[in-house]
């Protein structure tokens, strides 16, 4: 089968492939609803770090959360769903959708455009399809191997391709936190950083749509929760590139997730992180 | 004199501020015009590494000069011009434009819409006057003491307002990358960011414009030309803020530079900045 194929009939076939996309895109039209009022609004970061005090990303957290379920309720109630905010939700159709509504959270406490609202939708084996989001910048990318990898912006519409930098001294490097996660993790990191051609912090998700768009080579991060790359994921494989653990396994689950171009960066930056004798080419 | 008496008085009256502010949004329009058809562009960031071959980065920092140099000599010829593609023009006016057409350079070269255009209005005192423009996301702050303090962008246009936080356990700090600068930099850089509440990478001249939004506290940076930093004072100083060297005298002529929301913070951070002594409140 070809890659098209396998996507199409993990979605259930091409009828509920096209209605599942129209889902998606529904709950991210309601994602952007509900979050951007409390993006930059005055008075309110302010208040934040008052204990009793109104705190304007988790208020935004939940509204977007509770507005894609609304959705999913009515539109897609044989589903399961697994959300940052309100928890798992057992299905019976075989498929959960997988919910962060502000993947982020400190990004868009000091207004940085660079979190994102992430939706994947995956089945037993992992997600077939993400959503990545930033409504600030009105930016959409959407991907399912073989089925759609696009991006949408005040730019227009183009495909998603990942570059074919095959070259560590080429590579472009991103991760949110110098820290990385554990000391162990930075260090790890670190030996990856020291021979790319560029290393850059505080991304968030975004990082992962600049390797869709062909931008960047490399992204590395510790601590993620499910949610946090599912999306990803879906997104990456559909421009081409590979999204593993550090061990070079499923990364789906959360943990340590590696993004990359090519499989000559992926596995250099594997045995980087592994124990530091991988060699620049 | 009132802050807006001042900042008139410079400009040469009130007319001429409004003639000169015009002219600044011009250039603003050029340079978005001549940037935005290099980032992102699919197929030229790949070649980039390449000796021989085209750098859209340069090419679009030299259009977006050259575009601004040509309104310039038409609309101002009596005002010099210092640029950082070409240079410093001498004028008879007495008024300088300041001008970093691309800022944030390899910001650009990844994808990310942290770089900026940053036009600034001199005079021998230094900056009377500031723009700072992301095209990518539609984005433009425009400061002068008194008279403007405004951001417009895709939620519309408000009036620039710094916060008024003033305890370091409550602030936001940005700085591009973690090494600052040298090493005894990021060591004063260090000594500030372990008692704030939050501390965050990569997001170039952005992180002046969060500054004036109220969005966050602190910018610190080190290694910058005049052509950085002028845009960015003009701005924060309009916002209600304060930009100073390390050790808090002007810091238009580049070098080390601190931005702060509060009196208070500022304070503080030079403390921390200079020999760790400064404690938290």
């Amino acid at each position: 089968m070809t890659s098209t194929e396998q996507t199409t009939a993990r979605f259930g076939g091409a009828a509920a492939s096209s209605e599942l996309r129209r889902v998606a895109a529904e709950l991210a039209e309601a994602a952007r609803g509900a979050i951007l009022p409390y993006f930059r609004a005055p008075g309110l970061v302010a208040e934040s770090k008052e204990a009793e005090a109104f705190d304007p990303v988790t208020a935004a957290d939940r509204a977007a959360e509770t507005a894609m379920r609304d959705i999913l309720d009515r539109r897609r109630p044989q589903d399961g769903i697994h959300g940052e905010e309100f928890g798992k939700q057992e299905g019976t159709s075989g498929l959960t959708w997988v919910l962060d509504p502000i993947d982020g959270t400190r990004a868009f406490l000091a207004g940085t455009p660079s979190w994102g609202v992430l939706i994947a939708l995956s089945d037993e084996a992992g997600p077939i399809f993400g959503i990545i989001d930033q409504p600030f910048t009105s930016e959409r990318w959407e991907g399912a191997a073989g089925l759609v990898a696009t991006h949408s912006g005040p730019q227009g519409t183009r495909d998603l391709c990942v570059r074919r930098e095959t070259d560590p001294a080429g590579a472009i490097l991103m991760t949110t936190f110098p820290e990385v996660g554990s000391p162990e993790d930075a260090a790890a990191f670190a030996r990856v950083a020291r021979d790319v051609k560029l290393t850059r912090y505080g991304l968030d998700c975004y990082a992962y749509g600049l390797v869709a768009l062909g931008q960047i080579d490399l992204v590395i991060e510790a601590g993620l929760k499910p949610y946090d790359i599912c999306a990803p994921i879906a997104v990456i494989e559909a421009a081409g590139g590979i999204v593993t653990d550090w061990e070079g396994g499923p990364a789906h689950e959360g943990g340590r997730a590696i993004a990359a171009a090519t499989p000559e960066l992926h596995a250099w930056a594997l045995e980087r992180l592994a124990d530091g004798t991988g060699r620049a080419s």
